[in-house]
């Protein structure tokens, strides 16, 4: 979940980091006592996420700014739709622009990438979920924008669930450990109950060893089509079932057809284009 | 400039954000003993920005890891290319590979794309600037790399120099104060000598009520072709000229041509992919 | 987990608490070039935990200060034994002193107890939880106490899985919500696939609906002994058993013998005493 | 003292800890707008202390909560007594919940211990003192409660007052250094005027060579009971007598009798057991 | 500029370092409900700066007290001119009062010192700047306390603006570098378009290289008076001309009248007394 | 006392604040391998202190730079001799430069104009103490100043000891609160045996009634000479007699011949001008 904690302290550190020792532009400028009103209008179409950063950048400028919201997180918009609507002091609305705008496009682009692949899924079992592939510092951030895009998440970081990966099997095997089933079987042992125990495997003989250890869920990495369904198959209810490994808008339907429970697309976060948002100043501007 | 402090700062918040309370699934898999070489490899080509990450995160998680760089910042790099290696604890470079993985592939998208802008205009007097669109939290590191590809950094921020912008003389117009000259060399006697002073223009026919007021530079938006030859004639090396607005691969090489010093391009890091790094194990894996 | 960066931050502060601006009494009394040894010696017997902790103080007061262990977390002692050595400078030894036993006192006395727990249940397939309530501050620390006193850990948080009490299920009703199950259901649908989902339960008759919605853990709150095997019973293996409520070291072995997967006792982080363990120095003290 | 400032402080890092990325649970199940009225029960009787935690916590969580307060810090309750209710949002209410309950018991265990030994030497000249033997972290809070139950604190760290020990004069000793009262009264020579002073001693006959420093406090360490009247007896008023060593709710009113002033109680804040106090919700919630 | 940001912090952190846990005094001696009115009175005349802190430490304590404002910044006043009055709880002016004392004493030096000079150079063109000599921690609100004397400021930091010194350049000369012009315009060549370019010189010979590298700003570096004269001449207008070098209230004027166009005095920060200001409490007090 | 933590933290945030993102002009003009040789050399006579900010901003900018001292704290030094030289990094060594000399600087102004209050009062019984008119920020390190100048500290804080004014007093009359001798008395009983207490009086007539309540330390404000000597005569060894207010260079030696113990004066913390400490670059530099 994204907290107001979180979100305020991006946005402060974001705004400290555009304007450390404050705006000069508009200290020389603009009048302290003249008045504005800033439309956030749509330059493309899309998925909205992102409205509570744009609150709280406006509350943390200045909390006598008016924020009024038109479109909320999770919606579609169009090209010249008014997403949102900011009024109050004008050198407070230039200051919180470029900030919220640079948070809210890019969260806005993984909202709408995320609803695209999402709607090609649509009819199957398959759920979209995200990566740790994201922006530093920007993660709970963008793992929310996923979920405004009809996504899921996957585990927050490497602290709260186990994930072994090809290196983790590979390194085990390197360092003469006992066989597969057994070192899981342990691990699994160790770990408090409420940890999600998750193994990937990267062919498909290796699924009954892992199976074997009692496993909540087992990534299929890199799989053909037809692999992912024997997966699917042989694996048949005992554990969900992931699908890993250059997913694209062009494969993820099929991929969904196989019966996988997860689809992982590291791309939500990673391969994603900021989406066109603007701010529009009406004229002409009052004086309070 | 970019200072190690900033980017340790970047790279520790990173490490907190993956592993608030450690990597569950090394501590149970991998032996704490464990030794392993890692390649960072390319999986397309492109130019490198992003070292010093690599080896601040590699510090941060374990300084006993031994960093070996094959490419340096600012140069090329085809498919398949090693671009360093890691070696020593298993369990270090795990925790740190995701966390350099993220960092760098969109520094070096950063920087292969600006290389492509720079390469455009090469032949001509105009400069790649970046501008304020950056990721919240990354401006300095993603200015870096915007040097990395050859370009060249705007204003940091809000405080570090004037640049009046549309919305700026709007609020002017509208709250009734002077004529535009006169308020323009009114601002600039109230700021530092060292302080940069810019104005942005719409229109041709506000260039000289700019050029009266003494400015360092005049920023064109969203000006035509024959318009920018006309401004660049008209302001004639009285300020420096900066074209702004929309300027994408297709269209910079004849913004460069018509004169212009400076050309922004908020895609730099606004409408950047993350290119495709990878971290290859090395089989099989020793013991200390 | 308990990484070195949580402990170090809390060393760092508990250090910071005991002398915020230096020792004045040892910068008066003990010259600068004192040496001294110091034993950390067991005035009762116990089970160990908080090593790190005292690795961490004694590096953070003075890197040169050398830290011998001859018990490790874990490891029972008895009572005289000397559990650790602490030579180098006689300052560095006095400032890290109460801070080191402060916190190494608690951690044992938190692995004492469990140990005493997890000895009573020896030969079930109950294992000994731990719950939330811990020194505020101290969780990361508390808890790895109680994996060395041979207990496991329970969600670290509010974040980390779902854990649905009576009062969630009393708002629920109260607020005129759908049927118990469905609404279950709906929120397991809505969570990430690699989030524990945790349901208490006060009485027997409530258990069909919450299994019906498909949980991993159902939690018997105050059962008693005979309803506990009842439970079990109905339960079936569809779910882990978690037995709670006022347990104590008289009840915890029937309790275990009921066939719960999981007891939770709030003692072991909330009703402990800490362990007397104290620092003795030896004489002569030497010089360098 | 207790600033609000450092409450603030411990409640914030503790809610943080309590959920780092918020409570997955009530945001799943329990209805933005529902409310709710709890009210804070002792589940046995005793001594408040924490009351302004309480309120903290609340405030931090969420400022539209109303708390209402029936007992407070310093007064006696009984099993069953209210005492104090908050009223507001569910939500916030089960998210405050733990951490205030963390922290009050803690501290009303400790008031109520310190009470008991205040009300053992009533009638003697004796204050009740607490040590450096503190929960790391909560010093502050923990001396608060001492005095919320009748007790006295000793100095607040290191910094603050000389207090040579042993171990201080043993290393003094060890590294041939001047007489005992000449380096007392040269170190006395040396601070601040408003620096306490205080020497401990183990044997009666060194009492005279540290009177003869001028020293403000001695500490009577491990004393029987008729060497501490005879210690009292020796210094005369000269300076303040402090009955220090293994002093329990047994002995320490025979300790008073002997005439000391002050009786420093390790096991005030070491030794203590957290009070059982409880949060009930009533029934049935209501709806805004 | 200044932000509030700032401000808060520096006056956040002088009222921590003042009272770590509390006022005792005030605890123990003035009645809570008490309330008192407070008037900062001038005992020395001079030029105000730092109403903005005197407001800031009035809120960071108690957010109730009312502050009223005689005297702004910028403004001159005379011994005994009252240039604000707080009233509210005498708790809280108490506990404002020295902080607020220290940081308006210490700032409203600098206005007054800097208004001396600023006077001197009246008729001429000459600005008189401050220098990097400045307290450290209050950088950003000294500089505005020469902002209210009148005075400009240089640049903020060493990142900022280029300002090659006679150390930069012998370091260069002893490295073996390219003749001064060529390495000068090399620099010139890779900064922003917006970093200011100035370059310290020593003799009146250097300064046709330094000029023919293009730069912004000459500073004459303890030039006599007629070589002062001669560089002015020398440059004509192709750069600003700064005179630096122990410039002291005896000899501004004549350097003003050089016709250089800054000068910069680092004994506006560096050599300041803190003007003398207290804080009058009015009788009788009132009780709310 | 003055601990390297607080040292540190000044230095660092100094460091900061001095160059936030670099040093640019350095970075581009001097080369990363250059290396020089720096003497700080003393501009007039006086009392060094601060060598330890010297060393800690040398190792917080490169712990390679080597650092020889040739005067320490307390060392009385004329014009020219050489206090340290600093050797290593060019960049590193310019990078120090500035925040080792505003500190150095100022804390040396301090023991100097101290030392001068020192020499004037030997002979006597008298010690000249601080107040807390110190720079916000810079308290510890002022402090410590005043000790390397021969003098005494007092309280540090709001927090460590009572010390009751006019402002008190006065609040406590116009409040209809007991009898001075009464409530000073329950004002003593209340607080901890560690912590002093002292009360200021603006006429003799004030004293017996303060005496009698058992103060640690009388201060007496404003006192005329023959005023003073009547105090001292009075109150006869029961309390330690402080005198303040407005004490100078002039007068001081006269107030301590009154007998006093104590005189304080703000002026060494507030009225002080930064000493002239410069530093000189050894020519030819070298290269590794």
């Amino acid at each position: 979940m994204l907290t107001d904690d979180t979100i305020n302290r991006v946005v402060r550190a974001a705004l400290d980091e555009d304007a450390p020792w404050g705006d000069i532009t508009s200290d020389l400028l603009v009048p302290a006592e003249a008045t504005a009103t800033g439309s956030l209008v749509a330059r493309e179409p899309g998925v909205l996420s992102g409205v509570r950063t744009l609150r709280a950048t406006s509350a943390a400028v200045d909390p006598a700014l008016r924020v009024t919201v038109h479109v909320t997180d999770g919606e579609h918009f169009d090209v010249g739709d008014t997403i949102a609507t900011l009024s109050g002091s004008a050198r407070s609305i230039l200051r919180a622009e470029r900030v919220a705008l640079n948070l809210m496009q890019r969260l806005s682009g993984i909202a709408t990438l995320t609803a695209r692949y999402v709607s090609l899924v649509k009819g199957t079992s398959a759920r979209i979920v995200d990566t740790r592939k994201t922006t530093p510092g920007l993660r709970a951030l963008e793992r929310d924008a996923v979920r405004s895009g009809g996504g899921y998440n996957h585990r927050f970081s490497l602290s709260d669930a186990v994930l072994a990966k090809d290196n983790h099997l590979a390194v085990l095997a390197a360092s003469g450990e006992h066989a597969l089933t057994a070192t899981l079987k342990h691990a699994r042992s160790q770990i408090s109950h409420t940890t999600h125990f998750e193994v990937e495997v990267d062919r498909i003989d290796q699924i009954e060893a892992v199976l074997a250890a009692g496993v909540d869920t087992i990534m299929l990495d890199n799989f053909a089509l037809d692999e992912l369904r024997a997966g699917v198959a042989m694996i048949d209810g005992r554990a969900l079932v992931e699908a890993s490994g250059n997913i694209t808008l062009e494969t993820v339907a099929d991929v969904a057809r196989t019966g996988v429970n997860l689809i992982s697309v590291g791309g939500l976060t990673h391969g994603v284009r900021a989406l066109d948002l603007g701010l529009d100043f009406a004229a002409p501007l009052g004086r309070p």
